[in-house]
């Protein structure tokens, strides 16, 4: 399954429950936490359990703060998103360690998805790789909107888990970051706001096959 | 006055009440707003309310995500604090209109005090404030463990509020990014794990006042 769900938004409960059989994972956003509290993804979780959860909190502070920041949400989600660009010393390395020591993965922001990106954040794109090498990233963090940067991240990071947003109300189409070499396309608004996200979601599914399908060609 | 209270632990509300006649304003992180949702700001909020509010989000997103995130805060802070490197257009510009709308203020990081920052974070400090110049931040934080970094922000900022975290557990002495050029000095641990938060931030003032009688000698 290429398929993870961004969800930020209510009802999302429901939303878990719908999307549960047809997606690898869901992707919790800092809204909805922060709305309703660690406690919420504890409750999420259950609604499917055995999908990959992912705390996106877009870690991007001090070592001890992001340590503090996890704690509530060990046990609810699988792996947690941070930022490369605050790099290793006193950052990133301790995040890591903590999180090793409680079996939970990290995912590291190495190029964003919006426009502005390009002009600032992305031009850090090479450090934020070997940021990602250096930490051992179990997934790093890349924009179907630019799938230029999904190969880069690709041919230099072959090992790990490359996730891309930016599909569906940002621009790309599903199957573009596939193609460019992702694991797994991050779909939030397309599918969320949707009046019925089941539907939207199986119709994503079977146009990142048929774009797959095309991609391998010459 | 010039100190900031790092709020990122319990007892939140003993240490806000505790301090409230003596700090500038609190800092709220995203560990205690994680642990117990948005409703604890407006909370905490009304044991001090005359004091500055900043929610640390430590935002680095795009624009909608950024901009769901600070929904349920408003009202409850005074200002956020999100990251400069994230850059303009899809992403601070949204935010930016959308605090302005709510009469809230922007503080953008522009440089961070770990040591790991240096190495990539902080090469991004021209741009970052070039970013905080064009988006009309209302507040920057730099590094008082780098106190030249924050010269230099005061330097090209000249009207903008300078907040500088580093002091105590990361090592910089009170006083040391006020005599820099910052407005407010963010102090932690040194505060909030001590036995007697008051006596301790008194404690800091005096230091700041003192250092600040020295700093302006040649």
């Amino acid at each position: 399954m290429t398929l993870v769900a961004a969800i930020d938004r209510d009802p999302a409960e429901e939303l878990v429950s719908k999307l549960c059989r047809v997606v690898a994972g869901f992707k919790l956003g800092i809204p909805l936490l922060l709305r309703y509290g660690a406690a919420y993804a504890h409750r999420l979780r259950k609604l499917c359990r055995d999908a990959l959860w992912i705390a996106d909190l877009k870690l991007a502070d001090i070592g001890s703060t992001m340590v503090a920041s996890v704690e509530p949400l060990l046990g609810a989600v699988d792996a947690f998103i941070a930022h490369a660009v605050v790099g290793v010393e006193g950052a990133l390395d301790q995040l890591a360690n903590t999180l090793e020591e409680h079996g939970t993965k990290l995912v590291l922001v190495v190029a964003m998805s919006h426009p502005g990106a390009s002009s600032l954040y992305n031009k850090l794109v090479e450090d934020n790789i070997e940021v990602a090498r250096r930490i051992r990233a179990w997934g790093v963090v890349a924009p179907a909107t630019m799938p230029e940067l999904v190969a880069l991240v690709r041919s230099r990071l072959p090992e790990v888990k490359v996730f891309s947003p930016g599909v569906g109300a940002q621009g790309a189409k599903p199957g573009d970051a596939l193609c460019a070499g992702a694991d797994y396309e991050i779909v939030g608004r397309l599918i969320t706001s949707s009046p019925d996200p089941l539907e939207v979601a199986k119709k994503v599914l079977a146009e990142q096959k048929k774009r797959l399908e095309r991609c391998w060609k010459p």
